[in-house]
């Protein structure tokens, strides 16, 4: 790798142990210098939770041969603080993560830790990606899909992206070559309807799992799910203000 | 309390024991039927997690007397979620977190559990107002402030908010008299200069813990932090779409 090659911090939520992000390592590889930090376990659902009231552990790993990486006790979110102002001792050209198993379309940014991820490295000022495939399998074929991630990457560490704004991919279950394309969406108005499975342990005392079904209020062409269920990768540009300004005027005249 | 008295859900992300929340449910408590669904635990910092991979427990407490109350040990979001399908069987009238210890203005709103929770109320479709005061004591003194929560609460309840909005409320460190009012802004650019504090254990390995320092990047007249600093109460109205519609339409004509 030459001395000039870019620095990209690859992270994920599904821990280093999983498939979706050894097979983003193998294609952001050719691409630029990869270090890897990223959760010991499995951390889905995280959000942008961070670890306030415990230590963090960090270990060198082997698994990802010649590449630098890292298994962190921490969030997704701690992972890319670890790496930016313990192990880089600089800030990376592009933070990667993902490829989660399962997809983080509409609301589901809010819920992911690998979209949360890339959130926080949109907030360190850095190009940002996350990427998920639609698909839950823990040996899900994501390799047929390097052309598509490997131009997205190229494109971030050439062309930039907008400051303050990471991209959340996702990318449909289908096969590759009948993928339709990339599309840049808004994140669909879609909700889980939750409800819990309540079960009773051994000694008779209720527990509950979480569990639901996702639906869109106002589908829109714009959306994400709506160019999923189209057949294409969709790509929300994603921030991390949370002012509704469209109200903001308005609520300026409330009475308090 | 007369059967059409509105029903408003108290949760926080310090646990039901914090005085945060005990003081919240007494300011709550003369303007509706006021139910507690609350971690068993601190879970500051937990953003937007839910719990996926393991069951969550729940349990009937005490400590705030005549009003119904659930320990559990999921996340704030979770709480809400409980709460909703679990507990109440029906959607309340209003959504109150807080009162934090330490405020939540700025992009600590991510970070937060207890913003976490009133934007998961937000998503319910529920008026949803998180409280947080600038004040990290065990035994701040809340109770002082409860002549601008209850004017918050009783707005909400009569006047409704936006939909799909929630308020993330801040309260100075202030004596009750000093406070300047109660102001309407925008979410602060402002970004925390981590660290980690690298320190060794008994068996010579790291560990690291999050620190840092908080500051502000462009000050700008209406954010949450300069009303905080000149005295005011900042009210944010909060929403959960983070497309970020501004570069939305320059990102459809990159050649992806």
């Amino acid at each position: 790798m030459e001395s000039n090659a870019k620095l990209i911090l690859v992270t994920n939520d599904d821990s280093v142990n999983a498939k979706g992000i050894q097979s983003l390592v193998k294609m952001a590889s050719p691409l630029g210098r990869v270090v890897v930090v990223a959760p010991d376990k499995p951390q889905s659902g995280m959000g942008h939770a961070i670890t306030i009231n415990d230590p963090i552990r960090m270990n060198r790993v082997e698994m990802f041969g010649e590449v630098e990486a890292y298994a962190t006790t921490g969030t997704p979110v701690d992972c890319v603080k670890l790496a930016i102002y313990e192990i880089l001792g600089q800030k990376p050209d592009l933070v990667v993560s993902g490829i989660n198993h399962g997809e983080n379309s509409s609301t589901n940014v809010l819920y992911s830790g690998t979209m949360s991820a890339a959130i926080e490295g949109a907030m360190e000022g850095l190009p940002s990606i996350g990427f998920s495939l639609a698909n839950y399998a823990h040996d899900a074929d994501f390799m047929q899909y390097e052309p598509f991630v490997s131009k997205i990457i190229k494109h971030a560490l050439t062309q930039g992206m907008p400051k303050h704004t990471c991209f959340n991919v996702n990318i449909p279950n289908l096969a590759n070559d009948a993928i339709q394309g990339i599309k840049f969406c808004t994140q669909a108005h879609a909700f889980w309807a939750d409800r819990f499975d309540r079960r009773i342990d051994q000694f008779g005392r209720p527990y509950f799992w979480l569990t639901g079904e996702f639906g869109e209020v106002n589908p829109t062409e714009d959306s994400d799910l709506h160019a999923l269920a189209a057949g294409f990768i969709s790509i929300v540009p994603t921030q991390f203000d949370l002012t509704n300004y469209a109200v903001y005027e308005s609520c300026k005249s409330l009475n308090l």
